[in-house]
């Protein structure tokens, strides 16, 4: 796989203090950590009406698993997706999300023998790319594998406030928390910065691609680790995702709880 | 089962002719097919941008079923989801999981054995009941069975125009279709007759619950039934239904078609 060059990496960091700190103010930082209670009043941009109605329509399709593979979002859907991603609905229902998942969570006898397992995502589900995307059209434009493991290298997505909060809950609860994502081990040190750096910590284990599942369908990977993770008698009560791929497929938990993601698929 | 008497369903008639004539003009009859196309401009009422939010979110997690049983709406959504199912919301959504569904259905080899099978709910599925909701609180009241049995014998539900698009489409390119309804057999003529008003002809068989499928949940009922069509050597290509419960379990689908419903959940 080729690099980027890390100047290629500065370009990304360069757009992004450029975003952040003129044309998206509010509604970038809301999603950071540090500033989500001090702006409660964000920018809604206009979208025309037909817009909405289809792009909302296109978006219910694509949560409910009702599209085959999608490359790209709507052309026509970039104002929308751009609103959702960085106002108030983004957050609200990743907040529906998290209480979805407690509620439940709350109800497992936990056994106390440390073999009560929650499985996490990482990228839109405990991370939030969002200020990556927001340089790069909102999912709109084609995805450039190589401009995104720059963002990565950076280690500084930050954290969804939702899921930061459910995981402490549930690590509170006495589950134990383990990472399963589609990143690679060569991003195991930038990933487990960034994790570190968005307040997640007391994690289990952290789980990446290694060399043998190179090309391997997302379903089929992670329903590999997580068997594994059951053979090694853990029972695997709750599994959070952005993406079906996360979820479906073997070895399912109990209750499997998807975010939302209107930015991106992975098959 | 307890059955009530036909003064009670009379009365229910009668709700829905005022409901109908006055209450909701516009938005009860544009799921008419009939009235479809007439009336093009609804009257959306205000909701509190607070309340939108709230009730968005909750659908959203309702719809990617993220929560587990629920017997009612949330009393704060009920005009939200009036809003929803009563103007073109509610439409929109059910084209867009419509054209995903044929999308799909076009990249199918059919075999031309007449072996090529879709599956399809009927309740919320090819029919609305939306007109019985309209007087029953849009979901926001406990679910009444004896005043929906007889709004079933009525026989009068609308077809969801979406669906019956997508039915007829799916018979000329040469899937055979199958109804699997967890309506009961002492239903099977009212049901045939409400599809037969609706516009639904030229399906292959209607599947109704038979005494020995009392009590069971409708994902082992539904999921029984497809193995059974499996085992006749029917290959079911597609499957779309408004509850995971018609989509989940064993013998699913090569794909599945959620479509939305915000009104109840069914186990």
């Amino acid at each position: 796989m080729m690099r980027s060059s890390w100047g290629f990496g500065q370009i990304v960091l360069l757009s992004l203090h450029v975003s952040l700190s003129t044309a998206f103010p509010d509604s970038i930082l809301q999603i950071l950590p540090e500033n989500s209670g001090s702006s409660p009043h964000h920018r809604h941009r206009k979208i025309p009406r037909d817009d909405n109605l289809y792009c909302d329509s296109w978006r219910f399709v694509v949560e409910a698993n009702d599209v085959g593979p999608w490359a790209r979002i709507p052309s026509r859907c970039v104002a929308f997706v751009q609103d959702y991603v960085t106002n108030d609905r983004y957050r609200a229902d990743s907040e529906a999300v998290a209480d979805a998942s407690l509620e439940f969570a709350k109800t497992v006898k936990v056994s106390g023998d440390g073999k009560d397992a929650w499985v996490f995502d990482i990228d839109e589900t405990l991370l939030s790319n969002v200020p990556y995307y927001a340089v790069h059209g909102f999912g709109s434009e084609t995805f450039d594998e190589n401009s995104f493991d720059e963002w990565v290298d950076l280690a500084e997505a930050p954290a969804l406030p939702a899921s930061l909060r459910l995981c402490k809950e549930l690590e509170q609860l006495g589950f134990k928390i383990f990472l399963l994502t589609g990143r690679t081990e060569f991003q195991r040190s930038a990933t487990s910065k960034n994790l570190d750096y968005a307040g997640y910590s007391d994690w289990e284990r952290l789980i990446l691609r290694g060399p043998s599942d190179d090309g391997k369908p997302a379903t089929v990977y992670k329903s590999e680790r997580r068997k594994e993770l059951e053979d090694e008698g853990y029972v695997i009560h709750g599994s959070s995702g952005d993406q079906w791929s996360d979820l479906n497929g073997f070895a399912v938990a109990e209750r499997s709880f998807k975010l939302p993601n209107p930015l991106y698929y992975i098959a």
